[in-house]
Order: C-alpha cells, then structure tokens, then sequence
C-alpha cells in the first residue's frame, strides 16, 4: 500500500517540496529558492533533486509515493499538465510541467493553479471542510479565487474560473497588473491597499502621524501591515483605509454571493491578519449589497491553514 | 415504458401545461391566465385541471406519464419543493407546490426557478447544447440566470446561484426592483433601458424625434423596442442608448466569465430580438473588460429556444 505523496509548491520566489501521509499530515519539507531569473530549467532540476532529496529524508522508498501534486501559479491547463507563461516564472511557457515530472518519477502527476489548490486544501483539512459549495480568496499581493463544488475544484471551460480578483468594479479606477482598471484586485490587495494609504497620507499629512511612524516616516514604505496595526490602535485615517477595503471587497463578495451562492467565503492572508476588524465591516457590506436568500446562507470566514497552506495545497490534489 | 412528461410553465400572468415525448416534442399545450390576485388555492386548482386535460387532449392515460416538471418564478426549494413568495405570485408563501402535485398525480414531481429551467431547456433543446459550463441570461422585465454545468442545474447553497441580474455595477445608480441600487437588471432590464431612453428624450428634444414617433408621440411610452427599432434605422440617440446597454451588459458579463470561465453565454429576449446590433458592442466590451483567457473561451450567443422557451423549460426538468 502506497501510504505517502508529495507535494510541490513553484512559487516566484521560492519552491517548496514535502512528503505527506494520505490524512494530510507533512512528514518531511525542503525549501529553496526559485531563482526564477536563471529560467525553466534550472528550476525544474532543482525541483527533481528536491523532491528526491524529501523523499529520502522521510525515510522512503521513492516506490512508498503514490503521486505528486504541484501547486504552481497560472495559467495553466490541468488536463495536459502544462504551464502557460505565469507572471512570476519568466520563461515557463506552454512548459510540459506534468510530462516532466512523470517522466522523472514515474508516478501520477497532478497540476492546479495555486488558488484553486489552496481552495481544495481549505476544503479538505481547513474552513471549507463539510461545505458543498467553499469560494476561497487570497488576499495578498493579489486577489486570487479558488471555487470548490460538491468536492470538486470547478475549472470552468479552460481552467481559467474563480478569477474573482478582476471582477472589475471602477471602470475609471486604479490600474491593475492585468492591464486592465478597476479590478477588486487593484483596489484590495495588498500592494493596493498601501497605495492608497500613501495617497491618503500625501493628501491629510497632519492626522497621518501614526501610519508614518510604523512606516518609518517614509510615506512611500507604508505597507497594508501599517495600516492593520495603525487601525487597530484606532487611528482614523487607518480605519477608514480599512473600512474602505471592507467596502470595496464586500461588493465584490456580495456579487460573487449573488451568482455562486456559496455556504461559505473564506478570505486569506490580510484577512487573516485583520481578522473581525476587516471582517465585520465586510459582512456588512455583503448583507446590504447581496439579496437576501444568498446572504443569509453564507458564512464568511478567515481562512484557517495559514503557513501550512502552501503546503497543503499541493498536498490536497493527490489525497 | 412510460415515454412522455407533463411540463407546468407557472409565471405571473399565464399559466401553461404542456404533455411532450422524451426527446422534447411538444403534443398538446393549454394555457390560461394565472389571476394571480385571486391567490394560490385558485392557480393550484386550475393547474390541476389544466394538467388533466392536456394529458386528456393528448390522448394519453394519466398512467403514461412519468414525471411532471415545474418551472416556477423563485424563490423556491428544489429539494422540498417549497415555493416562498415569488414577487409575480402574491401568496404562494411556503406554498408545498411539489408535494401537493404529487398528492394529486402521484408521480415525480421536479420544481425549479424559470432561469434555471430555462438554461436547462437550453442546454437540453437549443444553444447549450453540447457545452460543460453554460451561462444563461434573460434579458426582458429582469436580468435572471441560470448555471448548467456538466448537464446539472448549478443550485449554489440554497437554490439561490444565478442572480446574475443583481450583480452591482453602479452602487450609487438607478433603483433596482430589489430594493439595492445599480444592479445590472436595473440598468439593462426592457423597463430600465425604456427609463434611460425616456430620461434620455427629455434631455434632448431636438434629436429624438424617432423614439418619440415610435412611442406615438408620448415620452412615458418609449420601451426598448422602440430603442432597437431606432437603432436600426439609424437614429444617433438610439444607438447611443444601445451602446450604453451594451458597454453595461459588456461589464457584467466580463466579471461572470472572470468567475464562472464558461463555453457560452446565452442571451435571451432582447439580446435575441437585437441579434448582433446589441451582441457585437457586448462582445467587445466583454474582451476589453474579461481576462485573455477566459474571454478566448467564451462564445457570446443569442438563446435559440424563443417563444417556446417556457414550455421546454419545464419539459427539461423531467427529460
């Protein structure tokens, strides 16, 4: 009986491999960086010597491995294995990861894009365990979307569903990566978030004292961390940065409530860290701008897995 | 071999039973005005003997029926088969419609939400066919939905997936009949584009003489007929409309297929009477606003079923 799988996570910056039992428990882990500058090769040897060196390290035969889940970022396609040109792995295009791989191990593949992946593994040992219909929302660098039904992580016609980060709300509104305005993405992540806590703090310099002081004094290093902590000791400007993001992503879940009507939203990351403080006022938000049969079946929550998610969402797809 | 269903078409106005073969034929249809004033008790009782002598007509015994589907405005519980208070239906609050149809026929009994059925009706019957992920979309009083996704109804939590209508664009817009404000049904809804072409008239005497004569001279009576008429003729006003309902469709589609990735976006009524004077400005839109991929995927298409939409709706829940 093959007990054990690995899972491999391709990040930009870092690539990490584990070696799991079949409940989800992480025997073994090695890390390393991406170096994603030196290109597709050299990531994906090193991504070979990686998951020979965990499976070695957990005490295992490589005979012990039933199959390896990659968590990587997309687009990509889940039926043929291959990586289409991620934003952070230059280089990685209409790259044959699962061919590889299988090639390499000679055991089943299996590929998803990182949201869907953290999506299924938040249903299977996180928040969304024993919901029939889970939306899981990053909310970090970006805004990312994973929708799990009925178990099953839905691909939509090619691969390319649960993009929910650019629903675009602004038409006329901040610019986002994906080239286009007004993406909840532009207005929520992270990166977003900071900006428009230095806007606010170049525009009202006497009551922004409190976020320039974590920042350093240097309006241009204020990130959405300062603004979590800033709120939390009840400055005004950082709460209504925060009740500004609640809205903006309240709007956004209380459409994807009207059209998925899921059981429940789970929020990654910044909500994580914000917890209710964020939470509430998004609630809020969704029970005004949702009708009221969705709204009142849905549960939004934080994500539950933390640093283990990364993990786990590799883990999740060969389980 | 029992070979032919009964289909029920409830909707606020008219009532309408249908006996048809397995394959969708139609035999025999009667159809009565619902009275909806005169409450539930009356419309059930009429429905059952509309029900009996369509099988009647059709020269069946009530044996040879299999199953009687119902297409029924929402809300509604597809498991309990509780229909809760339909705007079009005064009365029918926590009305048992499934149970009380199988008291009197005892045979299977299927309810489900008319865009449902209809985008069921149109994966079975018309331009769904064929397709895994099928988005349905009226387009006439309001902006309903329906999810086909591999063959199934896509329900979501409690029968509430689909309300794509209430997607909000403009939080600060025009009322929607939900009682939020900017939902996309109160922007391209017929009764909403006729109230942007009647604010539209009485902006702009001098240049809209046509919809003004198309509406015999009255601003009140300008529907969206009389917009497409006009914009076929050439009218600038018209045609501005047009675009402006189409840039609005555009967006709310971009963020559906952003979320959902599906193979075809069907639109019903007014995009089918428009044809591609609407469906191309939506198109475009919709590849400007949705992401490369998901957009690549997606067809945009008029629904194929028209006038015997409601029938098959019904008829595809038991087929």
């Amino acid at each position: 009986m093959k007990k054990h799988v690995v899972g491999v996570d391709i990040g930009g910056t870092k690539l990490a491999t584990v070696v799991a039992d079949t409940a989800g428990n992480i025997l073994n882990k090695v890390r390393k960086p991406t170096l994603a500058e030196r290109g597709p090769e050299y990531a994906l040897q090193l991504l070979f010597d990686m998951v020979h060196e965990t499976i070695e390290l957990a005490g295992l035969e490589p005979t012990a491995i039933s199959a390896i889940g990659v968590s990587c970022g997309g687009p990509l396609d889940t039926e043929t294995g291959i990586v289409y040109s991620p934003p952070n792995l230059p280089g990685w295009d209409a790259l044959p990861l699962k061919s590889q791989l299988e090639s390499e191990f000679e055991i089943p593949v299996t590929i998803e894009n990182d949201a869907n992946a953290s999506a299924l593994a938040e249903y299977r040992f996180g928040g969304g365990r024993g919901y029939n219909a889970v939306l899981y929302m990053t909310m970090s660098t970006g805004i990312g979307g994973g929708i799990v039904l009925d178990g099953q992580v839905y691909h939509g016609a090619n691969d390319s569903a649960g993009e929910v980060g650019h629903q675009i709300l602004l038409p006329d509104g901040p610019l986002c990566g994906c080239g286009k305005r007004g993406c909840l993405e532009a207005l929520c992540s992270g990166p977003a978030i900071a900006r428009r806590a230095q806007a606010a703090v170049r525009n009202e310099k006497a009551s922004a004292t409190t976020l320039l002081d974590l920042a350093g004094g240097r309006v241009e290093d204020i990130r959405s961390e300062h603004v979590l902590a800033a709120a939390r000791h009840g400055d005004a400007l950082a709460l209504h940065l925060v009740e500004e993001t609640a809205y903006y992503m309240g709007w956004g879940i209380a459409n994807l409530v009207n059209i998925l009507n899921p059981d429940i939203v789970l929020l990654g990351t910044i909500a994580v860290a914000a917890g209710d403080l964020l939470l509430n006022p998004i609630r809020k938000t969704v029970s005004e701008f949702a009708m009221t049969r969705p709204a009142e079946a849905v549960k939004i929550a934080p994500a539950q897995l933390g640093e283990a998610l990364g993990d786990l969402a590799a883990v999740a797809l060969v389980v």
